[in-house]
């Protein structure tokens, strides 16, 4: 059996292989100035001892050992895998728990509590925003939710499923998949993010027009907060008071552990139209993009590259940027709406490439390989960073521009490249996700890219983008979260943190 | 120019005449045991002086005139009616506020807290529910925001605009009118409804499917609490914590004042395919329904009239259900779709009627016609009382008998009429509006009203239903979102609560 990497993404034997790590050092070559050297794997660090014990009742849900508490010190952020990979583990978790129940978790919060232990929920340690990683003095314990998982009903006539808040995406869909149903939700970290994860989150997902966010997939949140447990009515719509489930989604761990939820899952789609369109520059595409989603299309894909992506990304180095268009449904015709939206391009100076072209099955291929790619890049010595945003339609092409200057003026001398991708578009503004390659300074990589990060980033708040479209908020995005929330839904925030985590236990440092 | 009606819906001149209540009186004579009398609308009662006095400096904008404070006491449920008719206003305002800035609102609301004195908002006065009619001991300032309206920026680049939280719908509708925009967001209250008031109470729309729900159509709010004031940033979409909006979205007053808002609004309807559909009976109709949102249409109307609305709201008494189907865009093709709805209805039974047919013409009359016809009925001594829900498609069922047999077994001696169609539809479930007509004991109409109600909203309750799908809560739904919401929901909404309006003077009595 695979063992999940403590230093990278996913599973340790997916990592690229020595000679596909050479190979792709000829691809960036050109690009960058590296230094022609591989950071070796370092072994596992060796840990302090953990400096609590749970009570002989939890023993059995709590692990100190070291292997436990390495996998769960960091999430996989660029800056994490460089800090992992240079054996530098700043404040690893003193204890792992592994509850098997709600029970259990409610046993673990009430002991945390007494005992002055910080909790961090952890679903699939995917995160990208130190969201996982507890950066306070005292002592904390990661709360792996992967025993709570499956997908425990499956519902065809409401089209819902419940399933607990440690399934991750694979078991998510393998469980669905006998009824002939798909949740349809496939953020780039799918095999290794969990239902529960997506909730706390907010996570984005594989549409890239209407009900994208797990937000819109979700019926019926379950929540273990350290006051009792909460899990909202099963109905499909209501209208009464401000909507519970809604404080939860993007709670982020602060508030509760997510154990289940019931999701609005879909059958699987049986009729798709796609189209792969080739505009001269990407300000076309995007102009095409707007006028296909104010058309009252809703594309399941309609992702934008631009030129740069597109060479990179897709293999097609002719200077062009590419829309990737698809239409998908569970009967409904969708024939008439690709073309309708075809034409639309066509009208807009595309070109549309001949069916059976692989760019879009390239670009596919490439999503679910980027992270591993990531790890072998930062062994390369290249700081890759990726920053996503929304905003709307007016502001984007400054802030596209700012971006594209912050990165290069607070990036090492030398190449810094800045492309971007739209990944979700909406009637008001797309979502721009930028992807940030530069030479990283060895032994610098972290500073150099917090220097990056709040370049960037205090160029999209400048240029009215929100700190993060799906990415979430963590401990790295909290300086521009702190200035994106208002004073008054702040006060409320923390009220309702008070009242729900009255010791302030769950994820200290996250959000507020 | 018109007057607005104080004892009953809309403009005064525009009630049903002496002769149109005739005629409706021989219209119902049949199906109820009524005595022949119509209530009179006595002269506007007398009020006991306002046992409070605003400062100086707030004088211009409050009113203490005994007309201001009738037009203020009630909402507009039958309840309300009732008591209007019977010169009976329990408890109005000491006065009547009408703010023309937010630095007013500000002011009111400060003065209002080192007083003592309960604010409740006032948008259109629309509710149902109890929402705008303060029922505590002290006095109590009625907060009409009709003066913070207009539709101050349209930006057709993005879809959106701002209006004040005190725009009326026709006035919202005019100023997207010249720009080719339009919200679509038709509550039956429409005329005599807010922005602020439909963001507030969470008020569903136009669609049968999809973004009906204000919710879906809010970009920003702006919000005057008692500590400060809340604008959230304008973007298409964001992942940062828990969404700020959907704190305000179904707060009904209790957090603050909501004065502007950033709305989706979207380009006319260029193209649009309807039909209607009979069916035997509803539970073929409802088959058809549920298929057709599985299979991922989104028809912008998909009501279902069960066989006895069918004949009294559009006149086609043969017995069978009927299901009003369309679709419409602002450029995408609808044909297609239409075709395959029609398709799913066939196979289900569903026999087209020819185009041209009235029935969906003759039921948007009476949709609009229907409160003043309401008041009308009220008068000739007829118990009406609408109550809609949303519940899962296995309990529907089970709980639409149960409703019947709630109102039957509550109502008067005689017969009561339940009949029901289905408003909005989600891939989960329906979301039925329940109307129920009996005869009014005189004098006992409340305590009918009160005994009704209760019986079925224990049935909806006991069934799975939420307590309100677009009614939203306010006074009268309050012992039932009691038991829906949950323990941990009800501290957060209480802290947060307490946070912005420490002093609790906004809406008392109001969902908390």
């Amino acid at each position: 059996m695979s063992q999940r990497s403590w230093w990278g993404w996913g599973l340790a034997d997916r990592a690229l292989t020595d000679s596909e790590i050479h190979a792709l050092a000829e691809r960036v070559g050109p690009l960058l100035p590296l230094d022609g050297a591989v950071t070796p794997v370092p072994p596992v660090p060796a840990l302090p001892p953990p400096r609590v014990r749970p009570p002989a009742s939890l023993a059995s849900a709590v692990s100190g050992a070291d292997a436990d508490r390495v996998a769960h010190a960091y999430g996989k952020a660029y800056r994490d895998v460089v800090r992992a990979l240079a054996a530098r583990l700043d404040n690893p978790p003193d204890l792992v728990a592994r509850p098997d129940t709600e029970a259990a978790v409610a046993a673990l919060l009430a002991w945390a509590g007494d005992a002055g232990i910080a909790v961090v929920p952890y679903g699939g340690g995917s995160s990208v925003v130190g969201g996982v990683e507890y950066r306070g003095d005292g002592p904390w314990l990661s709360m792996d939710l992967g025993r709570l998982a499956g997908v425990t009903d499956v519902d065809e006539t409401t089209l819902t499923a419940r399933a607990g808040g440690g399934t991750f995406g694979p078991a998510l869909e393998a469980g669905l998949k006998p009824h002939g149903l798909t949740l349809r939700h496939f953020p780039q970290s799918f095999e290794f993010s969990t239902v529960g994860g997506w909730i706390a989150t907010r996570a984005g997902g594989h549409f890239a027009t209407g009900p994208t966010h797990i937000d819109d997939l979700v019926q019926a949140v379950r929540v273990v907060t350290p006051i009792g447990v909460s899990e909202s009515l099963r109905v499909p719509a209501s209208g009464a008071g401000p909507a519970p489930d809604r404080l939860f989604l993007g709670s982020e761990g602060i508030l509760g552990v997510i154990t289940a939820a019931w999701l609005r899952v879909r059958p699987r789609p049986r009729r798709t139209a796609a189209a792969t369109i080739r505009f001269d520059g990407d300000t076309a595409g995007l102009a095409a993009a707007r006028e296909i989603v104010h058309s009252g299309l809703q594309p399941a894909n309609c992702r934008l590259l631009d030129p740069v992506e597109a060479a990179l990304q897709a293999g097609v180095r002719d200077g062009g940027a590419r829309l990737l268009l698809a239409f998908e449904s569970a009967g409904a015709p969708v024939d008439d709406l690709a073309a309708h939206a075809v034409a639309i391009c066509r009208a807009h100076g595309g070109t549309t490439e001949p069916t059976g072209s692989s760019t879009s099955g390239a670009w596919r291929e490439s999503f679910l390989r980027a992270p591993y790619v990531r790890d072998a890049l930062v062994r390369l010595g290249v700081l890759i960073e990726t920053v996503e945003t929304a905003c709307t339609w007016d502001r984007f092409p400054a802030l596209h521009a700012a971006v594209v200057r912050a990165a290069r003026s607070a990036g090492p001398r030398g190449a810094t490249h800045v492309t971007y991708r739209v990944t979700h578009l909406y009637p008001d503004g797309p979502a721009p996700y930028f992807t940030i390659l530069a030479a990283a300074p060895r032994g610098g990589e972290v500073d150099c890219w917090d220097a990056i990060k709040t370049a960037v980033n205090d160029a999209i708040a400048a240029h009215g983008g929100t700190v993060t479209h799906h990415h979430a908020v963590g401990r790295d995005h909290r300086p521009w979260y702190d200035a994106e929330r208002t004073a008054p839904f702040d006060a409320a925030l923390r009220a309702a943190k008070a009242a729900l985590d009255p010791r302030g236990i769950l994820n200290p440092g996250v959000l507020i």
